[in-house]
C-alpha cells in the first residue's frame, strides 16, 4: 500500500501539469482502446459473473456487475464526452487588488490524489478515472471484490494507453487485494491521499466516515421529500410525484416521503392513491383517516430511504411544520415544494437545509448531467467543499498566486 | 455534551435566517457590552493569570493569556469592523440554464455548527464567534484550560447581549469542562458539528485530525520557503528575507527556509549573513563552504518550522531542483520566488504546491486582512473546501435552488 501511495503522489505532480489538449487526446485514446480490447474486458467480466453466480448473488447485483458491448460503448462514449468539456484547471477564479499593491489571483488547481471506495459497478472504475484525470488528479480505486477481474482489465488497458502516451501509468491504480484490511489501510493513507470519496450503500459511507483519517466527501443517501402546499397545482403535483417516486426506484434522488398540507389532503390523497395504486404508503393518522388503505407509519418510516415502490406520508397544518418535519428527517440531499404561491416557495427554499431545493420540479433532476455539469462523481450531502452534484469543478481546489514588486509587511 | 450539541443545532437554524442588518446591529451591541463590562473580563482574566503564574507557565504563554483595556478595545473594534463588511450569505454565486428549462441558482448559505478547538488566547473566543456569527453559523468553542475564566466571562457577556436582542444565546457556547475527555467527546459529535477547526500547535492539529469523526479544516503550520533565483534582484531579496524571517518570529507565515541558486550563492550568502547577523543558519555543505559560520544542517532542519531567529539554507543548481526541494519540505502554506525572469516565475507559481505562491514579495502577506478579506479564522493548509486565509466566505457553503414549471425527468 505504501508503494501505491508513493506512486500516486509522484504521478499527481505529473498529471497536474498536463495541458488540456494532451489530456483530451489521451481520453479519446483510452476510449478507442476500450473498444479495441473489448474481448479482454468481457473475458474478465465473465470470470466475475461466474463467481457471482456460483455464490448466488442477487439479480440486481449481477446486473450491476454485467458488461456487454453496449455497456462498454457507453463507458467509452463517456470518456469522449469528457474530452470535449472545458478544462477546469488554471482558471482565474478571482482577482484581488489589496491596498498593499499586490496582485492576488485565485487559480483553480487539482486536488491531488483522490481515493474512491465503491461497490461492484465496474463502470465506476473508468468513469471515476476519467473525471479525476480531466481535473488533473490521480486516482487510487478500491472497487468491490465481486468486480475485481473487470476492474483490473480496465486498469490494464488504461495504464497501457497512458504509457503509450508517455504518461505515468500510476495516474490510475486499482487496489488488487480484495480483503477488508486493504480498505482499512487505504483509509489511513492521509500522507498520500488528499480526499476520499466513498460511493455506494449507507453502510459503506458510514464506515468510511468513521475510520478514515483522510478528509471524506459524503455522498449518496437521499431521503428526498416533496411538500404539496395548499396552493399547489394538484395535477402538476401528481405528475411530479409519480416521476420522482416511480421513474427509477433505486436512485438517491428518488422521492421517499410526501408531506401534504391538510387543506388539500382530502382532495389530493385519494387522487394520489388511485394514480400510484401499486405504491405502498406509510402514512400518519390523519392521512390514513382520509385513505384507509394506507399503512400506519412508524416513526422510523419517516427516516427511511425505501428505494422501492413505497413512501411515507405526513400531513401538516402549516409551511413551518412542513419545513421542520423535512429538516429533521431529510438527508440534506434534495427536497421539493409544489406551490403556485411565490411567497411560500421563497420561504421554503430559504428554510430547507438541502443540497438542492426545488420549486415545482421533480427531485430526480439532482444529477450532474441534468445540471449541465457533464458527468459526476457523486452527489455530496455534506456542506464542506462541495454540495450536490460533483462534476469536474468540484474535483479541483485553488491556490493564490501573488505578484509583488518587492513588498514587505509593515 | 449532548445538550450542547442539540442547543447548537437548534440555534443554527435561527442564526442562518437572521438578516444582515440584524447581525450587524448585534455585533456592534456586543462590542459595546465588552467595553462596558471590561472590569468583569479583567477580573476573570486576573484569575487565569494568577493560576498561570502559580504554575510557572512561560512568559510567552502568559503574554498570550493577558488582557488589558487596550486589548479588549482591539477585540471590540474587531467586531465593529466585521459589522461593516459585506454579508456573505444569500449571494447568487452562479446561475445555470440547462436544456430541461429549469433555472438553477447556486446560493451561499452558512456551514451550520462550527467547532473550534484552540489554545490559551482568550481573544480567539470573541474573534471566532464574530466571524462565524456574521457568516450565519453557531459556534461551540473549546479553548485552552489556562484561559477558562476569561473565556467564560466573554461567553456570558455575548450570551446576555444575544438574549437582549431576542436571539438564541446558544449561538455561542464555550465548553466549561477543562479536561481532555471533553475535547475527545467534542471531536466525535458529528451529529451536531458540521466542521471542526483546530487552531494552535502542530501537536493539537494532528491530534484533532487523528481523532475527529467530524470534517476538519487543517490550519496553521508554515514551513515557508523563499527561493532566490539566479535572476533575482539581490537587494530586493535581502529586504524580503529580512522581513519574512524577522518582522515577527512566531507566526505561521514567517519564512523558515532559504533556497538559493548556486549561480548567485557566492555573492548573496555573505550579504545575507552580514545583514541578518543575529540569525542562525542551518546550511547544506555548499552554502557552508561559502559562509563557514553557517551551522551544518541535518535532514530534519529542512522540515523545521523554527518560529525563532533561525532558518535552513539549501543551494540548488536549477529551478526544477528548487521546486522539488520545496514541494517535498513545505507545509503547503506559503512559498516565494525572487526573480526578474518572467518565464521562471511563471514556472515556479505553476509548479509549487502551496496555498499561496509569491513572486517578489514577503510570505508574511498570507493573512486575511492583508488579502482584503477582513478578519480570518485561520490559514488553511489543506486542499478541501478552503485554502489559504479563511475569511467570511470560507465559513459558508452553498445550496442549489431550482425553479421549474412542473418538469419531470425523462
Amino acid at each position: 500500500m505504501e508503494t501505491i501511495g508513493l506512486n500516486a503522489k509522484k504521478a499527481a505532480t505529473e498529471s497536474a501539469q498536463l495541458s488540456a489538449s494532451k489530456k483530451n487526446d489521451v481520453l479519446k485514446d483510452i476510449a478507442s482502446a476500450l473498444l479495441h480490447h473489448q474481448e479482454d474486458i468481457l473475458k474478465a467480466n465473465k470470470k466475475d459473473l461466474e463467481t457471482a453466480q456460483s455464490q448466488e448473488l442477487d439479480d440486481a447485483m449481477i446486473d450491476r456487475l454485467k458488461l456487454n458491448p453496449n455497456r462498454i460503448k457507453d463507458i467509452a462514449d463517456g470518456l469522449v464526452k469528457l474530452s470535449i468539456m472545458d478544462d477546469p484547471l488554471q482558471e482565474i477564479l478571482e482577482t484581488y487588488h489589496p491596498e498593499n499593491g499586490l496582485i492576488i489571483e485565485k487559480v483553480s488547481v487539482p486536488l491531488g490524489v483522490i481515493g474512491i471506495i465503491y461497490e461492484s459497478r465496474p463502470n465506476v472504475t473508468v468513469d471515476a478515472f476519467g473525471l479525476c484525470f480531466k481535473a488533473g488528479n490521480t486516482v487510487i480505486l478500491k472497487g468491490g471484490k465481486e468486480a475485481i477481474h473487470s476492474n483490473l482489465a480496465f486498469e490494464a488497458i488504461i495504464q497501457k494507453t497512458l504509457s503509450q502516451n508517455k504518461l505515468n501509468p500510476f495516474i490510475i491504480q486499482c487496489i488488487q487485494s480484495t480483503d477488508r484490511q486493504a480498505t482499512q489501510a487505504m483509509m489511513k493513507m492521509d500522507q498520500y491521499i488528499d480526499v476520499l470519496i466513498p460511493r455506494g450503500s449507507q453502510g459503506l459511507i458510514k464506515a468510511v466516515l468513521k475510520h478514515s483519517t483522510i478528509p471524506v466527501i459524503e455522498t449518496g443517501a437521499g431521503n428526498c421529500h416533496i411538500y404539496v402546499d395548499k396552493d399547489a397545482d394538484l395535477t402538476m403535483a401528481l405528475a411530479i410525484i409519480e416521476n420522482a417516486k416511480c421513474q427509477r426506484l433505486g436512485v438517491c434522488n428518488a422521492m421517499e416521503s410526501l408531506v401534504v398540507h391538510e387543506a388539500i389532503a382530502k382532495t389530493f390523497l385519494p387522487m394520489l392513491a388511485e394514480q400510484l395504486h401499486d405504491v405502498e404508503f406509510f402514512a400518519d393518522t390523519k392521512a390514513q383517516a382520509i385513505v384507509p388503505s394506507f399503512t400506519q407509519a412508524t416513526p422510523l418510516d419517516f427516516y427511511t430511504e425505501y428505494l422501492s415502490k413505497a413512501m411515507s406520508v405526513k400531513t401538516v397544518s402549516s409551511l413551518q411544520q412542513a419545513v421542520d418535519h423535512i429538516n429533521e428527517h431529510n438527508t440534506k440531499h434534495s427536497d421539493a415544494i409544489i406551490t403556485n404561491n411565490q411567497e411560500t416557495s421563497d420561504m421554503f427554499t430559504r428554510l430547507i437545509d438541502s443540497s438542492t431545493v426545488y420549486v415545482n420540479a421533480s427531485t430526480r433532476f439532482t444529477d450532474g448531467s441534468e445540471f449541465g455539469f457533464g458527468a459526476e462523481i457523486g452527489i455530496s450531502t455534506q456542506k464542506l467543499h462541495a454540495r450536490g452534484p460533483m462534476g469536474l469543478k468540484q474535483l479541483t481546489s485553488y491556490k493564490y498566486i501573488v505578484k509583488g514588486k518587492g513588498q514587505t509587511r509593515v
